[in-house]
This record gives C-alpha cells, structure tokens and sequence, in this order.
C-alpha cells in the first residue's frame, strides 16, 4: 500500500494491519516517507484513534527502528519506572537506589524537561561532573557494578519516535493516548527491561488534566507492555500540587538527598510516599517481594538503613558526579507572601511550574540554557492555613529580570479563600494492574 | 498565532476567523509555513470540517495569494460554468460557443483530466494545434473579439490552491467539501466572472457518489460564490452513465461538433439536452434572458442557426486549432459484445472511464502521455436491450497492449440482466439556485 492509501484509510476510520504500521514506520525511517505525508496520518491518528492491536504494533514498530539493549549478560531481573511528569516530581532519584540497593537492576533511560515540568536529566545534571550521555557499554558497566544507572536517550534507541516526536510537536500531533503510549512504551521497551511501573500524572500540572484520560493511557501503556511481554502496572497518581517541597534542579536534587538519608520534612512526605510506592510495586513486579506490602516494608528498610543513599552515591560516583559539592541555591532569594488570610484552596501547578522556569530553571525552547540553582522552595500544601505575610515560597534566582514574571506566576498559582478545601488529597488515586503472572 | 496553534485549533473543532484563515493561507504561500503543518491543518479541516464563513475566508484568501482577471474593458456580462467531472463529459465545447454566440463572454479556465474522468484542457489539444496555455493578455484580446475562449490555469491563478492541491493529492485531503469548494471557487472568481453555473455530478461515475453529498458541496459553492457578489445556480445531475456516446478526446471533440452541427443521434441527447440546460442558465443568471425557459429556447436557436458553430470554429481558429483537419479515430478498432441477452442493468461509469484510459486516452501520473485519438464509441445506454454478439461500445486503439485490460474494464462496467431496470433516469436531478437578484 502507498503512504497515501494508508493515510485515507486511517482518515476514514479503518484499522492498519501490524504489517502496515511496520511498512510505514520503516518507510519513515528511512526517510521514503516525506513529513507531510506522515503529518497527515498522524492527524488522521489524533482524530480518528488506534486499537490496541495498531498502538501494539506502533510501539513495536518505534522500538524495531533501533536498538534494543542487550542486558542478558547481567545477572537479576531489570525493572523500570517511568512517569508521565509533573512539578516537582523526583521520585526517579529516590526510587532508582532504593531498588538498585534492594538487587534488582535499574536500566533507566530519561528525558529533559518539557514546557512547565521538569526532567530527570536536567536535575542530575546540577550535580557537578554527572554525565547522562553515556555509551551503550559504559551504560551497562555502570549497570553491572553498581546496579542504577541514569542516562539519556541515544541516537540509536528508537529513532523513528525521535523524528515523529520532532513532527508531533510543531503539527499540533501531540496530545493523542496511542501516539503518547508508542513513544513512551517504544523508548523504555528499548531498554531491555522485565517490568515496568508507570506513574501516570493527573491534575492541574499533568498532561493529562483528567483522571479518566490519565486512566485510558494508563490501561492502553499497560496492554501494549503486556503484549510485548513485559510485567506492567500503573500507579494513577495526583498531581494536583507539586510533589514535595522543592521546584528547580539543584533544590530538588537536594531533597532527594535528604530523603535518602532519612531526613523526614513534613512538606516532602508525599515525595518520600510515593517513591516508597513506586518502589514496592517495582520490587513486587520484579518478583523480589510476594506482595506490593512486603515491598513497601523492603524499600522502608532500605531507606532507613543508608543502603539506598549509599547506592545513589556510588551511582553518582559511577557517572561522575560529586555530590558533596556545589549544590547551593542562587544567590539571591526572596519571599513570596500571603496577601491575604484564610486557606490555600488549590494550587494551579502549572503555574508553579512556569515560575520555576522563567527564572531560568527550565526551557522555553530545546536548547535554552538552565539555570540549575534557581527555582522555588514551598511552604504550603493545598488546604493549608496563611496568615496575611506569611511566607508561601521561598524565590531562589540569580537573574531579575523575569523575577516579577515568577512572582506574578506564584500569585496566580495560589488562591487564597475563606474556606478549607475539604477534599482530602489522595496520592494514589488508583491501580491499573496487568495481568501478566509475575513469574 | 502560531500555525501549530491554528493546526491545533482546527483538531480541536474550532472556528477560525477570516484574519486567521488569510495569514495561514498567506505564509503558506510565501513558503513560510511548510508542507508537514500544511498537511496536519488539511488533515484536521477533512475531519472537523469547515463553516460557511470559513469556507468563503479561505476561498477568498486562496483567491487572493494570485491574481483576478480584470475583465471590465470587455463590455457585456462575464459568465461560466464549472462541472466536478465525469466520464465523457464535454458540455464546456458546446455551451462555451452556444452563450458566446449569444452575446456573453465566457472566460473559461479547465482543467486536465484526473483519475478516470476527461478534463476539457486534453479533449481540446485533440484539435491539432490547438493552444491552451495563452498570456492572460493573449485570453483577453480571444475574449473581445470571439466572446469565448478556454484555457488552462496560469501560474498566476490562485498560486496557492496549486500548491496545497498537490499537497492534498497525495495526503489523502482531496475529499473535503469545503477544500474542493475553496479549491474550485478561488480559481473561477479569478476569472473575474459575474456568474456561474454548476454542474455538480453525482452517480457512479462522479467523485461524489451520493446525490446528498453532491447537493452538499453544492450548496456549499453556491453560498460561497453569493457571498463574493457571484450570481450562482447549481445543477445536480446524473453521472451514473457516460455522458454523450463517446469517451476519448478526438472523439468527444467531433460529438460536439455534431451537436452544434445540428445533428440528432439518440444516443448524443444527454448530452445535448444537458449543454442546453447549462447555456439556459448561463444566459438567465447572465441577466440575457428573463427566465431559464427563454434561455433554452435560445441556446436551441443558435444551435439550429449554426451561429454556435461557427463561434466553436471561430475560438479553435484563434487559439490555433484547425478542426477541418485530423480528427480521425486510433488506427485499429474491435468491437466489444454482449456475452448474453438481456438488458444493461446499470452501467460503472469509473470503469468505463479507466477503460479509455489504459488505452492512453487518459493518465495515470502528471506526466503520462495521453493519445488523443483512442477511445469508446458506446452504443447502449442502461435499460437498453441487447442480443448475445451485439455490439456495446466499438474500442478504438494504437497499442494492443491494454487492449485486454480495457476490454476487462467494459465487461465488469455492463452487467446484463434478464429485467429491464425501471428507473427513468432523470438527467437533472435538482437545481440548486441562489439568492442574488439577476440584475
């Protein structure tokens, strides 16, 4: 079939046979497939949908256009976690020691941060000397000795999502559950992992605004593992305000020191909680535990002994990061303070998020420089009180030009009312479990 | 706005204002929005549709990106007819003289042929030296001193529905009413027209199959061309039987010359009866005459008078056609027979069509060679009966090669059954006039 039959049929409803996706994707890959031909099916996707037969193939499809990593020489089960991101969301840096400490290995690939959410690589990359650009072999040395590494994607994993995520994002193509799925689910399948737990984000700071949309994305990344193999679940999780007690990366990978040492801060609790979470669940689909209990008391265990700070040293070390050096804020900080009393009634995370990233500690465009010592240490969860003057957020930058900006963010990101908000928060808002035995 | 956020707008079925439609449109034309976010918006508008108003704006703008003939030196009224195509359709060679003689200018611009139906552009360079492509000052002098002259697009009509039509072609967005509709309409507004007829076909052998969606698109034209201050009527009419009794460029060229001859053959009446019923709205819409009725009377008298004739040698003669010379039929003929007896059920007018063109009658590419004097002599309309050995169509041909393959073609196109089939057919199945007063 020619790329255009492919994409009248798509646009008029009908089902592509896995030989069609793989037909077009290879295609594409090799570059017989204009942009303009593929910009179009990937619209006629957007509206028109994929089974999950056809988001199967898609994502096998992504993953066949390169590598897949070879970890068979490495003794233990590999398991994964990825989140769909969110602010303030660092359980990466927590939860990779916790469960490289407890003897499972951690072959975890990363990305950047995307418009308002931050990325597992930009945080590591505040650590002075942490290199996330690691070969293929030096990837799996490090795997070996130590157990968790954390890298970056290279050119030679799933190269057809590189060039379609590339496309997506100027032709208004993204925001579609099989393409989202395909890109996500061929990249980690790329790692050559056992199982996989994914932390798919809702509220105000996700992508995914809706529990419902978060949910459908969920059981269709769950299915599509499945069919590829894999041991899945997926944790449905909050992320109505930021997680933790600090945005920007150098402040975050700070808290995530504290919380490996056994620090406990009551504003970083559900950071700690849902790294525990997640950890169980990677230690129960990874078959070290019977029950996602016992991996919750395993990752407990491992936290409190040091083991999991140990390893996230030696993990650093491997890479090349020092962690006991620069890890200081910006030089200037200032306040941003309650105007008013009565009670925090949500927090617009997105706004929170953005900031964080006008002061420099994220990107506008792909290749902006971060600041790695700005960003926001905050005071205050959604319901909690204020007083008129009291500290929300403590503004760490080094630059003012846009430090109005961040404060005007703040101000839109903290509603201010009379009333406590009387839903009680729930961090795991559901499960989404495969069906796959954990053998 | 950024084109990712009209493409995105347009996914999300949004309404887009005129000034969002002629900026798009614009920076698509100077080549600063390229082909791949083209082709995503294209995709989106063939799924979420268009509205009227955003119908007429983008029209307007691809009208727009080229330039509009100024006609208004040439005194008397601009008026021309546009059919959607069909297989042996070739009213334009009769009408275009028949209203010309009767006092109108007719400033017409075709097209070629696509897929299985003709385009008027081919049948005419059947004439030998016969020039389409003239100056726009070449067509204008034609214009004021015959009245009628049809030519092809220049690369100053609407340059970019020229380029976004080679788009669309091969990233399945032909099918849209309001694309086709902005397509077809800014090309006949740059004609620098006061009216226009339509000839919208639907049946077997059209791109519209269904009457509703015919009627659809044009209503659609009608409303559009109104809202550009054109006169408008648009005929429905029936495509589900070759039009006229031949199909093939000489061949079609002298049955029209019959017709304006005055000769009378059965199986000529369609078409003669349909280019009459153009011309009556031609001439009533052009304000020549009081009412449709009286413009068929007259389009009869300048047929029977040979004053249609004559103005048909007249525009060939001045744009270098000499139809006294060859306009013989391919070399070889054989005769296509009935395998039973019976009655000719129905007829595929598409597979008619493809039969004259894997003769080279017609193309497969932009770039085939067509050979104008191949084609189908027909000899049954549906509901004829016929003997087992009578003839059906005469096959003309140069090239035995695909002799087998059109005559393939014409055994599935006439399927014979014992019942006559009891539908009268009905040429003209609705007119769909607009509100503009006839000044």
């Amino acid at each position: 079939m020619r790329p255009v039959d492919l994409i009248r049929k798509k646009r008029d409803g009908g089902e592509h046979s896995p030989r069609e996706i793989f037909s077009l994707i290879e295609s594409f890959t090799r570059g017989d497939v204009p942009d303009y031909q593929m910009s179009a099916w990937l619209m006629a996707v957007v509206l028109r949908g994929m089974s999950e037969a056809e988001t199967a193939a898609l994502t096998e499809a992504m993953l066949r256009s390169g590598q897949v990593m070879d970890l068979s020489a490495l003794p233990g089960v590999k398991v994964d976690k990825h989140s769909t991101g969110g602010v303030g969301d660092k359980t990466s840096l927590i939860l990779a020691p916790i469960v490289a400490a407890g003897g499972l290995i951690v072959p975890m690939i990363s990305g950047r941060g995307l418009s308002h959410t931050g990325g597992t690589l930009d945080k590591l990359e505040a650590i002075p000397g942490f290199k996330v650009n690691l070969s293929p072999s030096e990837f799996i040395n490090i795997l070996g000795s130590c157990g968790c590494a954390i890298v970056g994607q290279t050119a030679e994993i799933a190269p057809a999502d590189k060039r379609m995520y590339a496309l997506r994002d100027v032709t208004g193509t993204v925001e579609s559950p099989p393409l989202i799925c395909a890109s996500i689910m061929s990249k980690k399948l790329a790692e050559g992992i056992d199982a996989l737990v994914l932390d798919v984000k809702t509220g105000s700071g996700a992508f995914m605004k809706r529990q419902e949309d978060a949910e459908h994305l969920a059981r269709m990344m769950v299915e599509t593992g499945e069919r590829m193999g894999k041991r899945m679940a997926a944790l449905i999780t909050d992320m109505d305000q930021p997680l933790g007690r600090t945005v920007g990366n150098s402040l975050e990978v700070r808290e995530c020191i504290e919380i490996l040492r056994g620090d406990r801060q009551p504003m970083s609790e559900d950071l700690r909680s849902l790294s525990i979470e997640l950890s169980a669940w990677m230690f129960y689909l990874g078959a070290h535990t019977e029950t996602v209990e016992a991996g919750r008391a395993r990752a407990e265990g491992l936290l409190s002994s040091g083991r999991a700070l140990a390893k996230f040293r030696e993990m650093c070390r491997q890479q090349g990061g020092d962690i006991s050096s620069d890890l200081a804020p910006a030089t200037f900080a200032t306040e941003f303070k309650a105007e008013e009393a009565g009670f925090i009634t949500e927090i617009h995370c997105e706004k929170v998020g953005m900031a964080s990233l006008v002061l420099g500690g994220g990107r506008n465009k792909q290749d902006d420089c971060i600041d790695h010592h700005v960003g926001l240490e905050l005071h205050k969860k959604t319901g909690d009180a204020v007083q008129i003057g009291e500290r929300i957020a403590t503004v760490h930058y080094n630059d003012a030009t846009y430090l109005g900006n961040a404060l005007q963010f703040l101000q839109d990101a903290y509603p201010i009312g009379p009333q406590q908000p009387n839903q009680p928060r729930q961090l795991v808002k559901r499960v989404i479990e495969g069906e796959r035995k954990k053998t």
